[in-house]
């Protein structure tokens, strides 16, 4: 059988950031934490010669049909060229046989597409039932993305960007905004943060963008940039403030905030999906500070490719 | 622009075992000698409740156009179901770029090429020149490739071919013998070894099926079937008798033959590309007895992919 080949604007086409993006997402969370997923460790190349390196992600979600192999290149002299950074493709393997059944040619879309979707399954297991109220940190496509995903599953009404570059805060808030939510931008981190009931760090921030002192009781924080071992968007004090949640903590201790937080790095913190499970608890009060680290993992890889196939043989009378 | 996309008959038709293939991975092997070769570890996957498994091998050769990522799963109740247990891909990312230049969908086939010509460069490198018998231990696809490849390199007129299955030696000597060269079958695993001057193991075997005594002056031995910890074909006192050569030193050690001789485990050895690379000395003398220990490398896959990818562009006018 010849395996069906998508690209990057099939896929657009095909998967858009929506609930059911989200629940396959969360669904893949809950397998990380009950079911028997086999998830390697990163295979990560650097390639200092071409300002380059390469990570291969994947993971095998029992009862899912398939499972992910995600290719992501990352080369830094490529904007230089007009090309952007990263890039990349997934193939699906066939969970019973081995065999190839798909190759998603999306240039990291689907890796967009999982990220703001566990941003999704985040807030809406961790953040108040009302939050209304959000603050993004960052400008670029993931503020816009974990927006739309905050939109999906909690009433947002207000968002408000801060972002190192005022313009580009103030550029994507005129973009974003309207009728159903109004979108401003501010150059004050702090005022951003204390008015939200959902913060969303989605910058590549190497020193804390986000201060434990700017925390109001009942917020939610998710922190999504950090996703390698020399990144770090909250001052680590954060952590303490309330529950932390990690989406592995065997990646968040490496390259997510844990890393940072000597006193907290070694605890038994919650993951996601045992929280979505029942596992383990979530927020326990409206007051209560919740904060989720998420660093990217196979099982969303796998979750989301899936379901771009599944999206796909619906669509194709051939399939 | 769209990645060239290339089925297991196309790659059949335009990869053919020839010294071309030869050249390109001996080229592969000095590059790990001299070069700035990153080749990280085997990501490998286990997945014990469907009797499968998965590797990922990648290496960065400097000089080449671009590198390949190998996906290779093995599920070993596919037979049942009259598939192959072993099957993948390669991917072949732009050297500069790191964007998606090639999807090699080879079901495998371009690792049997790159494994059977790495053969032939070991022969090349370390067999006598003269070498014009040779004896294949095992009667399988290598078995028959690696006959085909030390054809290439070096003058043989005669072949013997031993198997656990004689009925299969018989078989495949009944398909190989011809002309220029006689290709017969023995059930006597130490008259075979004795009467050669190449003797290749491609075998499973996990337990040695060739032993030191067997062996004569001046031979030259080619152990490839040894790629996981479990397997080995050699008597660990064969190692002793000569010459001992690595493809990778770190991977020989791991699961080659190396993994089952403690006395010799941990000497520095040579590898193959220093030898190519003059860095070390290989064969000595017309007596010295040569032992190359091949699992098979990340270098090769790159190798053999951008020549595909080379030998498509030759033939595709809008390449």
């Amino acid at each position: 059988m010849r395996p069906l080949i998508l690209n990057e604007d099939e896929l657009r086409a095909r998967v858009p950031l929506d609930l059911a993006a989200i629940d396959v997402v969360e669904n893949a969370f809950r397998q990380l934490a009950i079911g028997e997923v086999v998830m390697p460790p990163v295979l990560s190349m650097h390639l200092p010669a071409v300002n380059g390196e390469m990570d291969v992600k994947t993971a095998y979600v029992p009862g899912l049909p398939g499972f992910a192999v995600k290719i992501s290149p990352g080369f830094f002299d490529n904007p230089a060229r007009g090309l952007p950074s990263t890039s990349g493709l997934m193939v699906v393997l066939d969970s019973q046989t081995g065999r190839v059944r798909a190759v998603l040619l999306d240039n990291g879309y689907l890796t967009d597409i999982r990220t703001a979707a566990a941003g999704g399954v985040a807030a809406r297991h961790l953040a108040r039932a009302d939050a209304s109220r959000a603050a993004i940190f960052g400008a670029g496509l993931q503020a816009r993305m974990q927006l739309a995903a905050l939109r999906l599953v909690r009433p947002i009404r207000q968002a408000v960007i801060w972002a190192r570059d005022p313009a580009k805060a103030q550029a994507l808030a005129g973009r974003l905004t309207g009728p159903d939510c109004t979108v401003t931008a501010t150059a004050d981190a702090a005022e951003a943060a204390a008015g939200a009931d959902i913060i969303v760090t989605t910058t590549p921030a190497t020193q804390p963008i986000l201060r434990a002192d700017w925390l109001r009781p009942g917020q939610h924080v998710t922190a999504m940039g950090s996703d390698q071992p020399g990144k770090a968007e909250l001052e680590p004090a954060c952590l303490a403030r309330g529950l932390y949640v990690a989406d592995r903590l065997a990646q968040t201790r490496l390259m997510g905030e844990l890393r940072a937080a000597p006193r907290l790095h070694d605890k038994d913190h919650p993951e996601l999906g045992q929280i979505i499970a029942g596992q383990r608890p979530g927020r326990t009060s409206p007051e209560q500070i919740t904060i989720c680290d998420l660093t990217g993992t196979g099982v969303q890889d796998t979750a989301i490719a899936t379901h771009a196939l599944a999206a796909s043989s619906k669509d194709d009378p051939h399939a």
